[in-house]
């Protein structure tokens, strides 16, 4: 049987959204694909979408970009963990 | 692109698990399968998961199986419900 996680939830973005609740750190999309051990390519795909959808913004810093939660996106990111925290 | 909901969320799973958060009602496989727009065979199926899982149970109730969340079936149920309602 699958695990439960993977029952109720697409794993990969919702691991990502909840790395992105990290003020402390610099999110940048390599540095999320690391944690969240998902290829760059994949992270950087789920993080575009979540810019589509109003769940992060992006913002260049040189050759970087950092990306941030909005509000509605912390939000969910918040619900999110409560949820995955329970199917542990 | 495809809707936030199932972006995140295995949609049929959860709508199922929510539905079932619903004491006023009986809860059998046939009227959740109604209410959730899932066909019947698939939603005993992911039924039958939750009961492995731990998250419901079902009693005979003559030809009928009545189903019921355990305990942690009702926090998940909450916490997801909680999600979905931020997709919205």
């Amino acid at each position: 049987m699958e695990d439960l996680e993977s029952f109720f939830l697409n794993v990969k973005p919702v691991k990502i959204l909840i790395a992105l609740n990290n003020p402390g750190a610099e999110n940048y999309a390599s540095a999320i694909s690391k944690r969240t051990d998902c290829t760059y390519s994949h992270t950087v795909r789920i993080i575009q979408n979540m810019e589509e959808y109003g769940l992060v913004e992006s913002n260049k810093k040189g050759r970087k970009k950092e990306i941030k939660l909005t509000e509605e996106g912390l939000e969910l990111a918040k619900a999110l963990s409560e949820s995955l925290h329970l199917m542990e």
